[in-house]
């Protein structure tokens, strides 16, 4: 999905409107902006700042002491935009590699260790849970990154801790090894994305598809060939770009916000006073946990069917309740809200006040000439077709614009970049050694050369891409007769570009464009195969082929910024990306199995987990194949005006300059079209107790407020774990909360009473 | 009520089992140990400390710096207890007074300004509500001593102020104002209790009757007899023990631990630092006020009909709903719970599990066999009967060996006092001079001087006692026929005696019993009219008249107690006292009328307004007329048992010494036994709250739990004025909340499906 892309992943640095504008200043800019924001949210200043406290004086001081904290903070800020134009890269990190200059770097061999894929395999687990559970509820996945690094940190300090006591202690817990454990999870959790088990891959089943226009082609989900599948295509993306590493990180120097950042957190994780701030988060992130867990738990007795529940808890009153205007107590998404950005969530609180607060009330009203009357609510020749096809356009017109702007950019940008060198390459040998250049600080040395020490072969990344797409180009039809053998072949021919077009677009702005890619290649396929054989199925699949592609791509260059920052090796990079990717392609399916037979409405637009993009990517796939004959009256119309309105509205965006970022995201706004805005008043929640923290001491929320975020989110997604053994058990809710009517209720208890 | 008296009032003093303990230590002692207590929960050292902070540095800090704050608290009580056997009086005083020397004391004219009354006639309003409330669902009033002290200073504070800035400021506000308004309030709300409302004047209802097994004689109650019944009643108690406060407060120097806590609390408001931190207090307290006036504005949205909203929320399964188990999320009964010290709370949850945990079920298991099968849950010959006349029997065990130590102790004490005096009569003139003693402090000396300047003439105190009793003894047997008018008047010869020895009793204990001297009135009347002559009814009155004397008399001795400590004068004392009580006597029935207008079933067990104790007095009145005739089979004998395990609880509690803090008190054990454990439940949840708060923040918590205490109190309480209004109006709730098994919610789909 386009929409996960940008709401996804790596929203503890986005401030959205802003931070494209600076996108435009190049990549030293937008390192800059980006720097200075993360600055502000997670690490150094705050970790230099409370190590000099803590030398002074009592520590819990520091951390309470808002004030003179903000104040330098405030400081830090000021001085950092001082110092926008000249080399603040160097300049700020000086200080980091010297810090660890004692340490001794373990060879990438050890850096892989048994322990940090233990770790690595249980919390998989975990984050595919919750990815799962986000995916199937909305598609609205935030960032994990922090969470898992401070997840995998908390887990294997205690576990050294434990040995060190006995003794049996063989290798210490470095930052390298904590990197190889977060490349490890977020490989492996990013499979419950790219697997497209929100979108694509379920959009094929039977139950999807009897919700769609076109119900003659479906594939239901089964665990066997789900694994071949991801098997055979999620590892291509990594052999494609795996020989552009130096040049990407190195030579062009992209700055991969979010990889920067985790990078950011775990040095400063390894510094002694960062360990300690670190054990207060976690600790935090365990008692919000467990709050989260308990409290789905507690609602889980209230459930015994339908409609019964939190989930249906008329808390804005039963009219706004029918037109899914609700607080429905998800602790899930305040986490979610707290995470994301204000503009995201006021964009989607807007969406839901536009299209269900005034659009649907008002296109219902011409129920009977716009529509055929009595299609009820689910139908998509009624008013779900508006909802849905209406999102559609938003969600295209949105990609469409940012495809385009991303890759103009990219390739500006990348001109640039091989003229730069091409210039350098003329001048005189002395000033190309870049190692010994006066312009590289210690830290940037000192990473260069171990981030050169290791190498993988180009033979072997190139051998093994060429391997695996034969491969995959022989079994692919098997698992899709209607995806023909040259389909795959041309995917596959195109794709290395396409992943390094996204590589390097997400370096330079941390927007990966995998679901972009994706429905390009459901359209292309689509038009190609055409509705006469099986087009919609193989559209689908060829979506699969491709977001994978371009999306393991993407990540692991992320993952060589964070190993060149933090000083792992890259060929450990690449295995512990290897084994995550391996994980995820077995753990994934059985997660999404587990939800699959444990909830049989799965994908349902009433259901607990309507799994919203599956019917949005069918859809689409629809549209590609068929046209839009079948769309009720005036819905294209209405889907150009949103359309050109999302193209309009980022075109504004972009315009405006500073003021841009208090405009609403179309693709954010589009989200809550098909579903109703209920989620939306969750995290809107969870931004105003974010807001209201960060006003009462704004030290302390920048500190702990991801923690308490990720505590709420992986608390109730764990739950669903046990939640869906339950269900598959057969063991169901012993109490039914309902709301009803006054009338409806004096009905009930007159024929109770009899 | 009896257990009222003990669990009203002066909570913020008492922890129970310790400080009974130290009552045998004599007057001093109970100071000493009130003292310490004091000055942990309020007042001075608190407010010296922030003081001399202040000095030294930024404010705020001295309030968030727990640790060295808490360190100073220890200390100072340490301080405190190694002074134990010294004129520790005196020395912790001694500042108090010099504090306020260059402030001018107002007349006693003065002291009653219009204002006062204005604002002390809305928060009559308020707690009038709060009172009646708690009344009527289970009979459990806590302190509101605090509240009624910061809310009267802030609102004539706030109003003081507008007027300073336009200067129309006559007169500037004075603790003596203060003090005023205080004694107003709580003899006004004091009414909402003495007045019966939840126990013997609403026992004389019809309603009440038919669940009792007398239902012949009843009096329904009406706006125009209940205010001529309490202005008859109501003032004779103050006539009866004025002429002896210079004795009581002066001489005895009796301890009057709330009075004493409140005036502390007046002086530390009107000192800089205490206003500051009044301030803080008042919004903390306003804030958690609106959240807890907003919860039950909510929770009314959901409470269509019976059984709905979060009243009937089986939040702890529906077998344990059955059985009454379960949080019914009320803040007003949190807040209960963080006044009430740990014990109180422990107790009636000990005593609900007792009874519907243990008891109930079991002598259930008993149906057609101890009593007849079929009667239904509400019938007194089934086991409503075990339910009612247990609880009878423990509080009359409890109330007995009370009444029997106190007024042994009473005696005891006022032996030694007398014979004192006697002793000290026969020294040399010089050494009876006290007021020039050299063992009179600053502050004594000018607090006993103010005391004495405005005299209240003796000849004005009997004459209206005298007045007043012939009025009402020629007036009450008009309004209630069944009670003879020598009764009364034998009632009145009696009653300033018992009236000394309650004000002298809770002078010494903080303990009122007045409502045992209420229940005495009930058999001895009862056993006199006997059941031909409609004993109940005049038994029920004559507690009444017994109650309202005996109670006023010992509130009347705690202001002048208070009044002593701020410099206010007596004769403002006892005005501002009679206004109040005035004020009260018209505000309670109207408060009472809303209730009885808006809720009409009132006093039944299943509503939301069970007023347990009116069933409890009515049966007591019947059982002191009719004797044990009608209860079902082994209830008298489970009665007996339960009547000695009282006195035996409570005689062991006073014979371990330390450890009999945490032995239960019986009369909060049967509190559930009859409402069942459900409030139980939140007050525990209070409990918890507060010790989780002291954990964190020790001295955080005890500064300003009170106030959030107070706010979840007066907020819940004032609810009930628009929710009553609301009902009358006709007004129904839009939802009904509805919590149903699993095999229920099925039926209830099908036969809404249909």
């Amino acid at each position: 999905m386009k929409w996960r892309d940008r709401i996804n992943s790596h929203y503890i640095l986005n401030i959205f409107a802003q931070w494209r504008k600076s996108v435009s200043l190049g990549n030293k800019g937008t390192y800059n902006y980006i720097n200075s924001f993360i600055v502000l949210r997670e690490s150094e200043p705050i970790f230099k700042y409370l190590g000099d406290m803590a030398q002074n004086e009592n520590e819990d001081r520091a951390v309470d002491s808002g004030f003179e904290f903000e104040q330098h903070v405030d400081d830090e800020q000021k001085k950092l935009e001082q110092q926008k134009s000249t080399r603040l890269l160097e300049e700020e990190e000086t200080s980091v590699e010297k810090v660890f200059k004692h340490l001794l770097v373990p060879s990438w061999k050890n850096q892989l260790t048994f322990r940090a894929f233990v770790v690595s395999f249980f919390l998989s687990i975990l984050f595919s849970f919750i990815v799962m559970k986000l995916n199937l509820t909305t598609g609205i996945i935030p960032s994990l990154n922090v969470s898992a690094g401070l997840l995998g940190f908390f887990f294997v300090k205690t576990w050294t801790k434990f040995l060190e006591k006995s003794d049996l202690l063989k290798q210490p817990f470095t930052r390298q090894e904590n990197t190889v454990i977060q490349t490890c999870v977020v490989a492996s959790s990013g499979i419950a994305f790219s697997g497209g088990f929100g979108s694509y891959l379920f959009g094929m089943s039977e139950h999807v598809a009897n919700q769609s226009s076109d119900t003659s082609d479906f594939k239901d989900p089964k665990l066997g060939w789900i694994i071949a599948f991801l098997f055979v295509v999620s590892f291509l993306g990594l052999f494609s770009v795996v020989p552009l590493r130096k040049i990407m990180v190195i030579d062009f120097k992209l700055t991969y916000p979010s990889g920067t950042a985790t990078a950011l957190l775990i040095n400063s994780l390894h510094t002694p006073q960062g360990a300690k701030l670190a054990k207060k988060q976690v600790k935090l992130l365990g008692k919000f946990f467990s709050l989260s867990f308990l409290w789905g738990f507690f609602q889980w007795f209230y459930t015994a069917s339908d409609g019964c529940g939190f989930q249906a808890f008329p808390s804005l009153g039963l009219k706004a309740y029918d037109n899914r205007f609700f607080f429905d107590f998800s602790a899930l998404y305040i986490g979610v809200g707290m995470i994301c950005p204000y503009i995201v969530n006021i964009s989607v609180l807007l969406g839901g006040i536009l299209s269900w607060g005034i659009m649907w009330p008002l296109i219902k009203t011409r129920e009977g000439h716009w529509y055929k009357a009595g299609l009820g609510d689910g139908s998509l020749e009624g008013i779900q077709g508006y909802r849905v096809f209406i999102a559609i356009a938003i969600i295209l017109g949105d990609g469409l614009y940012n495809f385009v702007k991303v890759l103009t950019h990219t390739l500006f940008s990348l001109f640039n970049q091989i003229r730069n060198k091409q210039r350098a390459n003329a001048l005189p040998v002395a000033h190309q050694d870049s190692s010994s250049s006066p312009e590289l600080s210690y830290d940037d040395q000192r990473r260069k050369q171990l981030f050169l020490k290791d190498q993988i072969a180009t033979w072997f990344a190139v051998g093994g891409y060429v391997a695996i797409a034969a491969i995959s180009t022989a079994t692919l039809p098997h698992i899709f007769p209607q995806l023909k053998w040259y389909y795959v072949l041309v995917i596959y021919l195109i794709a290395p570009t396409l992943a390094f077009c996204n590589a390097y677009g997400s370096g330079l702005t941390d927007w990966s464009l995998a679901s972009t890619y994706g429905k390009l290649a459901i359209f292309t396929i689509g038009a190609w195969a055409g509705a006469s054989h099986g087009g919609v199925l193989a559209s689908l699949a060829a979506c699969g082929v491709m977001m994978n592609i371009v999306s393991t791509a993407s990540d692991l260059m992320q993952d060589f910024k964070t190993g060149y920052l933090t000083l792992a090796s890259p060929r450990s990079m690449f295995v512990s990306q290897i084994i995550g990717t391996a994980m995820g392609c077995v753990i994934s399916p059985c997660v999404f199995w587990i939800f699959y037979k444990a909830f049989p409405d799965l994908g349902t637009h009433k259901s607990q987990y309507p799994a919203p993009n599956a019917i949005v990517f069918r859809n689409m796939a629809i549209l590609g194949v068929q046209g839009f004959g079948s769309l009720p009256d005036n819905c294209l119309l209405i889907c150009y005006i949103f359309f050109g309105a999302a193209i309009g509205i980022n075109l504004i965006k972009d315009l405006v300059g500073k003021v841009g970022r208090f405009i609403p995201l179309p693709m954010a706004m589009a989200i809550p079209f098909y579903l109703g805005p209920y989620f939306a008043i969750d995290m809107c929640v969870g931004s105003f107790i974010l807001f209201v923290w960060e006003k009462l001491n704004k030290a302390k929320a920048d500190a702990f407020a991801p923690a308490v975020a990720s505590g709420l989110i992986c608390g109730d997604g764990i739950w669903t774990l046990p939640a869906s053994i339950l269900a598959i058990a057969g063991i169901k809710p012993p109490i039914c909360m309902k709301f009803l009517s006054r009338a409806t209720n004096n009905r009930v208890d007159v024929f109770l009473g009899n």
